[in-house]
């Protein structure tokens, strides 16, 4: 039997920052001033632009804290940022953690969203150059910033989709939506299947997509590119949108995961429907254009372990639907926090 | 009589961001992608390094609804970031705007915040370049990251104070407590004297020393310096445990505003106690060798708006004092947000 972790509050917020640099490593030579000043300073990457990005998960929206845990909170909330860069072909560099947390929050549980966080951080190559800790008298709120270099004729848009170009997204769709509707029907983890287990895993620790996004920018393999945060259906249509075009996805093509495709199954929703309205992949998606297609293909070789499918086709004709087998639906409503 | 104002759920995510968009200006030349994509590009100033620093505003901790205004909010969330750099002697160029807003957040109240963190943004050439908006389910709160460049040799660090060295501050310490004290009285705005006015726009509207802290890093008139964001008190110990010294303020040099002076002594607390505790006056404090005395007070003559004063000392003996005619008592505890 462990005792109940003391709260953050009996250390205060030194100690806190104190907790949080003993877990960081050395910094690296870009790292000019790291956490502790009134604010970070890094040396620019020669030749390079700076892309950032901000991204915030708050309990009660983005995560309960009873049904995950702190470690993952801690890893998602730095993963949907280096998403972000992935996104625009971006390498990341240095993060930014910024937490507002209830006084009773437990120590055990800052110690493991740090460990979550940093461990990524670690994992990427990104620097925690700095970031911010308050009192929060309602919710957790874990707001990140992440900064990386990108080459600048190499910037992966949202704009710049060509009619005709493909629509190919990386991994499976779905996943995530599945997990979530896994985790709130309430069957135990320990009685989920491997699949199962996998749809939990991509939404409570989403692998941003970083090795990729920055190969197909690198070698210049696709017209635009964006991440999946509020789903494929979602991500198509602002690709669409942004190179005012239409784009149609084949159902067919759709990549669901076999766990989430009985899963929706069961709950008696259609799967690709479900899939392609499912939030929270980060995954990525293209526009790449035919005579690039092979390119853009080598760089998928580059990265073995990660599934990379053509769904669909940019057009001239407007809106964005889903083609099941020649009858059209709308593919999706845009998608609104509010 | 105005008709109540719909809340921001009746726009949506997208009509909000639309809505931010067509209050922004054109674009500075440096933002290379603004708002709308994954992540915000931005070409670096040639030869110089990033400052990166963020802070929140949160309902219920830094500010209340129902006794400032949105548009203060905006303002400040903002003013406490580039305040941060100019402490590190860097120029603001952009910024990140994080929102978490109850879904009945009134759209009137969105607009105002808005207008509040651009006016600022504009008047200090700080771009907007990106940011999120999302539910919340409990406080507002406001994120913001700012980004700065500062020349490489010319970085302001926290770390620097030599024995000897003086401890300078700007504007008027206290103020912002001052402030705060009026408006938790419930004091009537419209029967406050124009001083006392003066402390509440200082707790809701500070003005960042950009201009100074930028001219006191290019002339290297400094040799350490942090803001006041926790009281002047707390940042004269941490300017001195940094440089591993002591520091002592003389209670007869704090300069507190009459208004703010009058308002301690009518709570029958000892106004330079209460002006060197009060957090949040936003002001600059230096370390400044003799040797450079005259150079740092050419770069105060060139701010001729801003009131500049030598309050202290700092020495090879530990601690941080308040010395009151030869009195010394401990300048302050360290500040904790918890």
């Amino acid at each position: 039997l462990k005792p109940p972790s003391p709260s953050i509050s009996s250390i205060g917020e030194r100690g806190l920052i104190d907790r949080l640099r003993r877990r960081l490593g050395p910094t690296p030579d870009f790292v000019r001033i790291g956490v502790g000043d009134d604010a970070a300073v890094l040396v620019p990457a020669r030749g390079m632009q700076d892309a950032i990005t901000t991204d915030s998960l708050i309990e009660g929206v983005h995560f309960r804290r009873d049904s995950t845990t702190a470690k993952a909170i801690g890893h998602k909330a730095l993963a949907v940022n280096l998403s972000d860069l992935a996104a625009m072909g971006a390498t990341p560099r240095a993060a930014l953690l910024s937490l507002a947390m209830p006084v009773d929050f437990p120590l055990d549980d800052f110690d493991d969203l740090v460990e979550g966080f940093v461990s990524l951080a670690e994992r990427s190559g990104t620097a925690l150059i700095g970031g911010n800790m308050t009192r929060s008298p309602g919710p957790l709120v874990v707001d990140v910033t992440a900064i990386g270099s990108v080459r600048p004729r190499r910037v992966l848009e949202r704009v710049g989709a060509r009619k005709g170009d493909w629509l190919y997204v990386t991994g499976h769709v779905g996943s995530a939506a599945a997990g979530l509707g896994l985790l709130t029907s309430g069957l135990d983890r320990a009685l989920m299947s491997e699949g199962q287990l996998a749809c939990v895993a991509r939404l409570e620790t989403p692998e941003p997509r970083t090795r990729f996004g920055r190969i197909v920018a690198r070698i210049g393999a696709a017209n635009a590119a964006i991440d999946l945060s509020d789903g494929l259906g979602d991500a198509a249509l602002r690709l669409a949108e942004a190179a005012r075009l239409g784009v149609v996805v084949d159902a067919a093509l759709v990549p669901v995961h076999g766990a989430a495709r009985d899963w929706f199954v069961s709950r008696n929703t259609d799967p690709i429907a479900a899939a392609v309205a499912g939030g929270e992949d980060y995954e990525l998606a293209f526009a790449v254009s035919p005579r690039r297609e092979k390119r853009f293909l080598s760089a998928a070789r580059r990265c073995p372990d990660l599934l990379v499918t053509r769904v669909g086709l940019f057009a001239t004709e407007p809106g964005a639907w889903l083609d099941s087998g020649g009858s059209l639906t709308p593919l999706c409503q845009a998608f609104s926090h509010f």
